[in-house]
């Protein structure tokens, strides 16, 4: 009976890991196909200018160098992506057959991102304390010789983007070397293009979203958001935990981590910090800047050029952005510090996560929850009596209008219900207030989202208390 | 020859016709859908709450009654939306069979919501004096005997939704009574449920997205956007027009008139105002309330039901808006205020509209362009030498990203290049700012889309300057 159980186990966990693979392979697809899909919309957007009658054409002259200068815009944000590709050590075998039929409900997942178990994304040894979670963890800079080292030369001229308007059109990924001379060494089998499946439309917003976020967590132009989303966190930290000892840091758990900038923050500020995330493609990224990153300022990438709307001037829309903004690690992270991808529900309903948190801090995470109830029973478990949780952000549910045809749970409270579910779970307030903020926003475009986001201090009542 | 061409050109105008005949049939579909669409997303609520294990779901044990309250503002949305298009006269024979041929490239245009030439939706005669085009205008009170003249009770308090709770599911719009007691008179033939079509996700959306346009045009909630966007335009309509004598009032002409606010306002100023608009989503909404309101505050509606999110309290979420704020017909209005249906390239390009107008108003319309170059073009020609073009908007381009397998052709120019055609066309730029404001917004949610509208005044150059 033992036995029949453990090859149920077995058999579950093969078709898990085989799901997390077809999902990785989608995503490496997604990122791969950037270049061809920014092509697309520039050829889409060549073509419209071609169908105006002559003398509306001629007002527009100078529409066909923008549209190169927007490619040669695109190859260098390809550059990017592949190399952060080749860092990427799936942690999983890409080799193996995914033969996954139809009535084993693969569909029920296979537009997620998920990971089958927490996973270490990590190079070195994880030095996480907080036990039983593999994560990933940042590296000292890597010493394998790669083309990193070559930083290429600031980039923010006009006319230096004007001097490859000659260029042949460099629309692959895999060209070996671009204007600017890098130099890219052989990629891993996995990124062969064979392997390539199809992108829609939507996976092809998540890599731009990427892009984005890139600019919000590690650039000088994400400052603003950072100041008025990381920072209201950072100083409650601060006020909250005023006698820190580096020996004994106390341990702050950062769901929803995205691109780490803020669990890096938290870390550099005296905490043993871990951040989590779900997504494969935030956590790609997140490794390569926080493990790969040979100095500030290493990159340049042009995160505004795939739209044309709301601008001000083309130049707007083709500045450059230099990333990251700091070298992660000369920052002077606190011993302890790890990025865990995975699930948090999944990661962190584990028993051994139980009261073992001084303090969780959620920025933008809330509302990714299918179900949010669940979300706030596991941060109240998972945080030591007294501990604190601090939360900014709206609630604008992941899974809200998901029109799939197996239905995407969805469980959608208003603030006045959350904050009540939270008293439930044993919280006590301390602190509330509501903070305007954006969130990847373009900062020249004449249209911005703007959040009145909820930022609340709770505390997790003493048994004494209860 | 020419009894060849004439059979053409009947051919082609029927083929137009019919294309408009189905297109109208669509968004009357869309429009008789939105119970029915409405009542599916509480559906869609009411599966996600029974997925909760007993634990969660107890905590969450308002949210049944929570979705009792909305279905019972569905049924007040969808009696007002029903009223509306029983007051709307087709301005085309709906009984007409309408058999379009794929290789007719109906395909072209069977998702837009266009008029096949500018159309009379008017209950009275045109006092257009604009000359040559049909144009529907504001009608004194109907004498026709209906149910609208029985106006309901305000209806503002939880407790009064409260009271509705144990009513029958009423979730279409053929009931010939509902709670508050107002009584249906019978439908018009083309509103017969047997002619429905199926309704995309898109149209459903475009019916939501009128209704928070009424806000913005006829609440008192949309206050607060119209001092941001209108009030500006109509302190410079009086500042630039100080000497306006009601026998000869300047003609200013309102191109994306959207639901009428604007047009009325400036004819209120003591313009011969004319408000053109494209969709019929929009023409039959302010025919309905530009011709047939009885009395402000006749209508209470529920614009921010259809979506959880971001919601401080359910009470925000379920909050009535009377309608419309004022009674336009009291409003005061100048002669020769009328609001034209049609395409603006189409009916504005016509020879007979050259040089006939002192002002041209756009306000959130330039970035509705295929070719945003050829409205520039004609609204230099429709106004008369030195008149002015007062802009106020973002440049969202409508068709920018339409993914569609025949390319939608979109010209996205940035603001720079915008004001670069505007001078060639011979226009002298009197004023610029940029005017920060909302569009459409919930005053209440968590998240608002800020826009950084520019905002200027450009003169057409006399001959004498040219």
């Amino acid at each position: 009976m033992s036995e029949i159980e453990t090859a149920d186990e077995l058999q579950r966990r093969e078709f898990e890991e085989a799901l997390e693979v077809k999902s990785l392979r989608r995503i490496i697809s997604a990122y791969l196909n950037y270049p061809e899909a920014a092509e697309e919309d520039v050829k889409r957007w060549e073509r419209s200018l071609t169908k105006l009658p002559p003398h509306h054409k001629a007002l527009l002259s100078h529409l066909p160098s923008k549209f190169q200068k927007l490619r040669w815009c695109i190859t260098e944000n390809s550059y990017f992506i592949f190399e952060m590709l080749k860092m990427f050590e799936p942690p999983l075998d890409m080799s193996q057959d995914v033969d996954i039929r139809e009535n084993q409900h693969l569909d029920d997942v296979s537009g997620s991102h998920h990971f089958s178990r927490s996973r270490n994304l990590c190079l070195c040894e994880s030095t996480s304390t907080s036990g039983g979670v593999d994560c990933h963890c940042l590296a000292e800079p890597s010493s394998k010789e790669t083309c990193n080292g070559k930083y290429p030369a600031p980039f923010n001229k006009e006319q230096e983007v004007d001097d490859c308007k000659s260029l042949p059109n460099q629309d692959t990924l895999y060209a070996s070397s671009c204007c600017n001379g890098k130099v890219s060494s052989s990629p891993p089998e996995w990124l062969d293009p064979s392997l390539q499946l199809h992108v829609p439309l939507v996976d092809v917003d998540k890599v731009r979203c990427i892009i984005r976020n890139i600019v919000r967590d590690w650039a000088n132009e994400g400052q603003k958001e950072r100041d008025q989303c990381y920072r209201p966190i950072l100083e409650e930290l601060e006020r909250l935990f005023p006698n820190r000892s580096n020996e004994n840091p106390p341990t702050c758990l950062v769901p929803g981590a995205g691109l780490g900038r803020l669990a890096l923050e938290i870390s550099c500020l005296g905490f043993a910090s871990q951040g989590n995330e779900f997504s494969y493609y935030m956590m790609i990224c997140s490794s390569f800047i926080l493990n790969h990153t040979q100095a500030a300022g290493e990159w340049t990438i042009f995160p505004w050029i795939h739209s044309n709307c709301n601008s001000v001037s083309d130049n707007d829309q083709l500045r450059p952005v230099s990333v990251p903004d700091i070298h992660p690690a000369s920052a002077g992270i606190t011993e302890g510090f790890s990025m865990c991808g995975g699930d948090f529900v999944e990661v962190y309903s584990d028993p051994s996560q139980a009261g073992v948190w001084d303090a969780v801090v959620t920025c933008f995470f809330l509302d990714t929850a299918h179900n949010i109830v669940e979300y706030i029973e596991i941060i109240s478990k998972v945080l030591k009596d007294g501990g604190v949780w601090i939360n900014l952000g709206p609630l604008l549910y992941h899974f809200a209008d998901m029109y799939s045809p197996e239905d995407e749970m969805s469980i959608d409270l208003s603030l006045e219900d959350v904050k009540r579910v939270a008293l439930h779970y044993g919280f006590i307030f301390e602190k509330e207030s509501t903070i305007e903020t954006t969130y990847t926003t373009n900062l020249r475009s004449m249209m911005q989202n703007r959040y009145y986001a909820a930022f609340w201090t709770m505390r997790k009542k003493t048994k004494a208390t209860l």
